[in-house]
């Protein structure tokens, strides 16, 4: 029943795919505004039944974080129009064309992006995703497949009624955006053999759930697993923005996949920036797991053996280690990174260019902090996820993302010899 | 012991992969050329094995068809060391970099193009495979797995032994190219699971072979399933010019993945167009088969069900339909096209659009033979396989589709509020 139930949902979906694939921006602006009139119309209603959710929750001793997460205050659902409304300013990049050559033959070949399809998303306790990602999904021509977790689903049921009443109004079908109706494991595992409807999988959520969503899936998936970041202290580096870089990286947020996980100092500045790193991290009450010729630095730190790196503590918590040089560094992030983030502090800029070339990571910096490792603070507006596989999207993934593009050729009559 | 061999070859090949992915432009080109040179020199010793593989061939009793694609002369071992070094003037992707933005904070933030890692190439009785595919891994950074059919597998290790010496000359390991040492399925399906080291599995054969590696593999594979072609010959079309596209994109050559499978006609010009066409496939001796509309139009036609379209005959056959519009040509095209490649003849500029933007296939063409859409005609340059699946690449696949993009950060020792 339940394979039933997921083919008929992909269908319908695939469907109503292709009835916003050629959709205008301006047309597309115009049902976006919409869906967040109808959002901010709907918000006692999302409240109330957001509070079942919590309810629910409560009873089934959900941890405050998840809580946290889950809960929809009037400020959050006015949070959740206006990042529809955010959308709505970015361009949309399907029907963007470019020459790639004119042939000899006199053929013009164009390349011209397109949207995908039908995406699915699968995601845990986050409400907000719903309008999320039914908005980012619908303003780049696709249309959506939300399968919310048993926590949040009478939340996100409420919040796809206030979007379905917009496009209702502007005469597109439902199915543009569907929240599947149950949540049991059963159907999510259905929809993930719909290979001939659903083109693309975003999961968002633990460990656990991605390696199941990655194991079962016969359609293409987009793997996040974790993030565990370097910052890599140059012999050449100012250690004074070595310091903030740390700080802010270690301290700022801790529970996120940009947060620095891993500490590397050259030998030749260990002397000098170890010291400065033991005192301001000491102040935040950060727990150090050192190397041999780094734990002596710091005080009460916990000694660590070569296979012990690589750890996603998301806490106050880092690893360190002093290494003799940028290769041994390099090599240190090739074995123990995760190709999420990862950062240099050096002032020699043969040294920053090369460990921007040479570290395979999806988002490689040079003095900055990695908290800038997100979809709004590299520009890309709102982002509907993370890739840290190369297929398709390498990084956090923002409207282009979710399109593709295909090959246009026009002639007047050639014939191939 | 599979399990443990696949896994030593794709951790070897990992290893291999980091050697060449920061090589420059004009290293590659030098160990290219060498490789082309390799393959000269070892001429006498690759035919001599590869009439090895004939005689198991013959003795198997491998179809004419199949006999002719495994065989090397002279002429054609001159054509793959010819075929490297056009590779070589193919302009090499890596590294290529632009600029996104500059955000408020300072940071800039750019995109640069990256090899994806290790290639997989699953392929069966096409022996060049080995050279085309090495070199185009190669000059794109990556390492490459190859993993050929039992019938050309003593070829394709005398054609790697060739590329092994260029690498070996040039300081780089042997595992850059990797040719798996038997063909049994059971090594292929343990390499399919080693998601930890390769990137992308690339498989080019039968519809069978792709499925079973789409079904058992862990990695991302490229799809390429089949290719059912259409012509759309619209009522404002040039009817000699849709005659000679329809000539040529039945007759030049059947065999093929972009010979067109069904033509499709508006009723405005079927009185016209349909007997010119009756002629012409006549006298080249086509099989047709017709919906009721166009069926009186053809000598000997026979007549097929709105659900018998859609077929992949790879002779000289087609199908033809009479349509009411376009709508109703692009809803036949929908529902049994391939998303390989699709033709519209018009000389209505708009209508040429209309069906360029609406029509969901990895090449849209209007007023031009489906012959042209291949990664040489389409000035790719050397193609190394075609995706019908959206995700990463759609199309024909050239260098550039063995890439992927990351993002570059650099500041000044920004940090996040």
């Amino acid at each position: 029943m339940s394979q039933q139930l997921a083919k008929e949902i992909s269908q319908r979906a695939a469907k109503a795919a292709r009835a916003v694939a050629t959709l205008s921006e301006a047309d597309k602006n115009k049902v976006l505004q919409k869906m967040a009139d109808a959002i901010r119309a709907h918000q006692d209603k999302i409240i109330e039944v957001n509070k079942k959710d919590l309810v629910a929750g409560k009873e089934k001793g959900l941890s405050d974080a998840m809580m946290d997460r889950l809960e929809l205050t009037p400020e959050r659902v006015e949070g959740m129009a206006s990042a529809i409304e955010e959308i709505i300013n970015l361009k949309d990049p399907v029907g963007d064309s470019y020459l790639l050559e004119e042939r000899p033959n006199g053929l013009k070949i164009e390349k011209m992006r397109i949207p995908l399809g039908v995406i699915a998303m699968i995601y845990e306790a986050r409400p907000n995703v719903t309008a999320d990602a039914g908005a980012l999904c619908f303003k780049s021509g696709n249309a959506v497949i939300l399968r919310c977790g048993r926590e949040a689903i009478e939340s996100s049921k409420a919040i796809a009624e206030a979007l379905h009443e917009a496009l209702e109004q502007s005469g597109l079908p439902k199915d543009v955006i569907t929240v599947v109706p149950t949540p049991d494991r059963e159907l999510m595992t259905e929809l993930l053999q719909q290979k001939d409807y659903i083109d693309l999988v975003i999961p968002r959520g633990g460990e656990g759930l991605i390696h199941y969503v990655s194991d079962t899936s016969k359609i293409p998936v987009i793997q996040h697993y974790k993030g565990v970041c370097h910052l890599y202290v140059d012999k050449d580096a100012d250690l004074d923005k070595a310091l903030a870089i740390l700080l802010n990286g270690k301290t700022q947020r801790t529970g996120v996949c940009n947060a620095l996980e891993g500490l590397l100092v050259h030998q030749d500045v260990a002397d000098k920036f170890l010291p400065m790193a033991a005192k301001a991290l000491g102040e935040k009450d950060v727990t150090i797991h050192a190397d041999k010729r780094s734990v002596g630095y710091f005080d009460g730190a916990d000694e660590i053996g070569d296979d012990q790196f690589g750890e996603e503590y998301l806490a106050l918590e880092i690893a360190v280690r002093t290494v003799d040089d940028f290769d041994a560094a390099l090599e240190h992030i090739q074995q123990f990174g995760s190709g999420h983030t990862e950062v240099i502090v050096t002032e020699n800029d043969d040294t920053a260019k090369r460990f921007i070339r040479e570290v395979d990571s999806a988002v490689t910096m040079a003095n900055a902090s990695s908290r800038f490792s997100d979809g709004g603070q590299l520009g890309l507006g709102a982002e509907i996820g993370i890739s840290t596989s190369k297929l398709h999207a390498y990084g956090p993934m923002g409207l282009q993302a979710l399109t593709t593009e295909k090959f246009v050729v026009t002639g007047n009559g050639q014939i191939r010899e």
